[in-house]
């Protein structure tokens, strides 16, 4: 008998777009792929002018993405091939940013498809980088240091205003009616697949580890999401939402349902495949990029995650300023650890868009900044123009600019930007090891990792490590359907665990980037400098003398002299 | 006997031009002015492409110049009134750069007019700015601070690389050719009026106290220049040049000689007119912009110079941090005292022309900057991008900018940069009143001062001062000429002395800036923290918490909220 080949999807919610992706559910390959862009809002994002935190997205926007992708896939699969049938497609995955929390009603329909809250953003999903609940996020970081600090110890001791419970404690302030119209609240990686489901049962939503643990405090040592008697003294409209969420969460191995008939005839699949329990996009890009022990994934765009796993066996302690560490968040029967840098290409753009247009652009400012040698520019940046995520866990830090002088230019600051980011992944990867988790390996992914082998190479001679690329340009979706092919299981034609998957569908590119000792040598350098100012200005109570700092720049600078041509 | 109006010439030798000025020697109106760009090198100096440190003059420039400024002014006043005639003129007064020295013959000749060292940058005029001796200036200061501090006391306990003794310890190391074939080394302040004078002897050049005692640490407490050994070990060929150094210094009282009669006929002019004792530029602008006790006289340009005046009676004590403290090098009877900021004008410059060309320029980032309200950018700045002269003394301290974000405007930097330097103004005020010095009135001059009103009134909020304005827009010239009265003296229609002359020749514009006191409120906030990292940067030993920097900024920024329209 001819074997037959077998299809897994994996559909992306990004920030800005929605992406599908057909693979062949044995080994990776892509099949083909295809982008929408989100139309609501700017760029997809719906935005206040009178408020710069505030960032929300429109549910029908998922809803559509989903029917226009999927089609565009599965025509662009069959132009290729007259071998390939829908019929063939064995599972969907989903992934999506977060904390994205959305309102509900008691049907599962969000508030904001009821007509009385269409144009209400605060009756949309609150997108993972709204920042309007940051005095919430104080409240609730407060009260649980006071009461509550084992809620802390797995999110790097400081609750953001980016996460679940902050999101609601703001929502209800301010828009009070849209919450006590809202039956719950539900992650969109959750609700999605729930869709896909045909689930109208809140109670029957299932929702992800991924989600509960590293946003809304769920942890199996207190028994789920923080307790009743809490939340109801932060607020007790909070206490209500809580006795709407399930006591069980679902790892990316689980299935959140199978295909409705209603959506398998408007995509054209079959009704009834599994669907994977959804999963955030970092968290899912881990697993495509190839995440396994001892491996570190670092995902690098606008701004990066770095993710590591680490088997449950292990009773891994605390890692003082992670974000989250959460059993089974990226695969199920390891820790999952997510840390990150809340802006790394970001603050590149910013540079080149919004302060120095005319210096020629990225790949300019590349080629310019590329002639330049570790240490010759006499700069040092802080990376922290959007906050720092990890290790010090503080949106309320700022980015800065040490060394300049009256012949610096911007090819040299796009350097030291680039450099600080560098800095600051190093610093993230030096804490990891510091608390027994071994790195063997780097494997990056994103725009950035794929696109600028500048920002690659300063990454290698400053973390000191040989860099590899993940082989999939597009790994948080192929994530996704690797997740729908462990959920489809291995006698459907998918595979048997994401051990196997991740050996069989996942791969990097032939060549390393590898540090260049000259270069590592000045840059362990202007590491320590960088420390210096990273704990001076990013720590209360560290005390340090600062003064040495320009003359060392300097006397780098005057080392390493003129860069060669 | 109708009265017959006198005239007096201010002759101003800058870093890039020549200019001459001619005014009424009874109330100072300006009759005419005319400059003349040097013809040498770039911008009339002469660099060196390996060494960006290197900044020459030709001698011969600041003769032609003198031709060239002198026929323009005459002719336009002939010009606008027939009534005006050249024998009217009854002094000549010269300011220029320092200290700017320059090697001679035995005749007083410049060694660059000699055929063997006509292209030899070393043979000619050491531009101020010329920091070649960076490293002969530590080596003076290591030797003076262990033997002599005294010589350190009154130049703010650090010598400078752009000063007389160590650029002439660079030459003797680097061309010691150059360095024997001179007899002596001169600044083009005395050097300039000897020549008018017609000497040949550099016996008979009478040497400025500005010059002798800002620069080259002569002071009458120890007889005039340092003592021969203590140079003779240094360098045998320093004491070889201080034994053609006479004992004794002239003020800008004094007279340098009277007008030879070959430049009289050269220049139109009457021969034996008196030649006032040279100075440099910074102290004569002090006095054409009406310095007298009490008043701090700004001159605000590319970099600034910050120069006061208190009576010899007052015993001033050392003032830490000031570049120089000199009996009577600014006016006779006084201390002279000069501060300054190395680069305030040039920071602004730098951003606008290197940085964000697009940005739209000094008139559009002005346009905008001035719509911002103190603290709203959340950023702060250092002024260090050429190093700081008062109160740290070290050129080997560099920019900085803090509270960057991903919003972060080119106007909101050079808001930022503006204010910087006007937190490194109210340092320089602060210390000179923390010793005693009285300051009642701030008189601004010089481009900035002139044009751009929002510097000056960001100036004024973060000084908490009122602001007064010159009233002459070359003040520099204008005290070169009030010189040349005072020279003249009384009977031959100039002035009595400099007090006279700065009541009667100078004056204010009508308007001031004052502060608006919402915006001292919000800069002291500000510039309590620019103290700490000034402190925190600048000075060893320093240990202070920089952990509450960015926060604070962040909070006067939302508090701040956003500015008016």
């Amino acid at each position: 008998m001819l074997h037959r080949t077998k299809y897994t999807l994996g559909l992306d919610f990004g920030t800005n777009s929605a992406r599908a992706l057909l693979v062949d559910a044995a080994d990776g390959r892509e099949i083909s792929a295809a982008v929408w862009n989100y139309a609501g809002g700017e760029q997809g994002i719906i935005l206040d002018r009178r408020d710069a935190n505030l960032a929300r997205q429109r549910p029908d926007d998922y809803m559509e993405g989903i029917v226009r992708t999927v089609q565009a896939v599965l025509r662009s699969a069959r132009r290729q091939s007259s071998q390939f049938a829908a019929s063939a497609v064995i599972g969907i995955g989903v992934d999506t940013t977060g904390s994205t929390p959305l309102p509900i009603d008691r049907h599962c329909r969000p508030l904001a498809a009821h007509q009385a809250y269409a144009r209400n953003p605060h009756a949309m999903a609150w997108l993972w980088k709204d920042h309007t609940a940051h005095a919430e996020a104080a409240e609730i970081t407060a009260r649980a240091a006071r009461r509550r600090p084992e809620y802390l110890a797995r999110c790097g001791g400081i609750y953001s205003s980016e996460w679940f419970w902050a999101k609601l404690l703001h929502c209800r302030r301010v828009a009070p009616a849209v919450f006590q119209a809202a039956h719950t609240w539900v992650e969109i990686a959750d609700w999605i697949p729930a869709m896909l489901a045909g689930i109208s049962n809140p109670a029957e939503i299932r929702r992800g580890i991924c989600a509960a643990g590293h946003k809304a405090m769920f942890h199996a040592a207190w028994g789920g999401y923080p307790e009743r008697a809490w939340l109801h003294q932060l607020d007790p409209e909070l206490a209500r939402i809580r006795d709407t969420l399930p006591a069980k969460a679902y790892t990316a191995a689980d299935r959140a349902g199978t295909l409705a008939p209603a959506w398998a005839k408007r995509l054209g699949l079959p009704a009834g495949i599994p669907i994977a329990a959804g999963a955030f996009d970092a968290h899912l890009g881990a697993v495509g990029a190839g995440i396994r022990p001892g491996t570190l994934v670092k995902i690098i765009g606008t701004s990066t995650c770095d993710m590591a796993i680490e088997p449950l066996k292990r009773k891994l302690p605390d890692i003082p300023g992670l974000c989250g560490i959460v059993p089974e968040s990226i695969l199920p029967g390891y820790y999952g650890l997510e840390a990150g840098q809340s802006a790394v290409g970001d603050i590149f753009n910013w540079f080149v868009n919004q302060i120095a247009p005319r210096a020629g652009g990225h790949r300019e400012l590349t080629r310019q900044a590329e002639k330049l040698g570790p240490g010759t520019s006499g700069l040092l940046a802080l990376d922290w123009h959007n906050g720092n995520r990890t290790v010090l866990v503080d949106q309320r830090l700022t980015g800065a600019i040490l060394g300049l002088t009256l012949h610096t230019t911007p090819a040299e600051i796009y350097r030291a930007l680039v450099e600080a980011t560098a800095f600051g992944a190093r610093v993230i990867m030096e804490r990891l090891e510091a608390y027994g988790v071994r790195i063997r390996r780097i494997v990056n992914c994103g725009g950035i990792a794929a696109k600028n082998p500048m920002v690659m190479q300063i990454y290698a001679d400053i973390m000191n490590r040989p860099l590899e690329i993940s082989r999939s340009a597009q790994t948080c979706a192929l994530g996704a359907a690797m997740a729908a092919a462990v959920a489809a299981g291995k006698p459907a034609g998918g595979q048997a665990g994401f051990g196997g998957a991740v050996r069989a569908m996942t791969g990097t590119l032939p060549d390393k980037f590898r540090p260049i000792p000259a270069h590592v040598k000045t840059y362990n350098e202007l590491f320590k400098l960088y420390r210096t100012i990273h704990d001076g200005f990013g720590r209360s109570g560290a005390r340090r003398d600062y003064s040495a700092i320009m003359k060392t720049l300097l006397a780098i600078r005057d080392r390493t002299g003129k860069p060669p041509a």
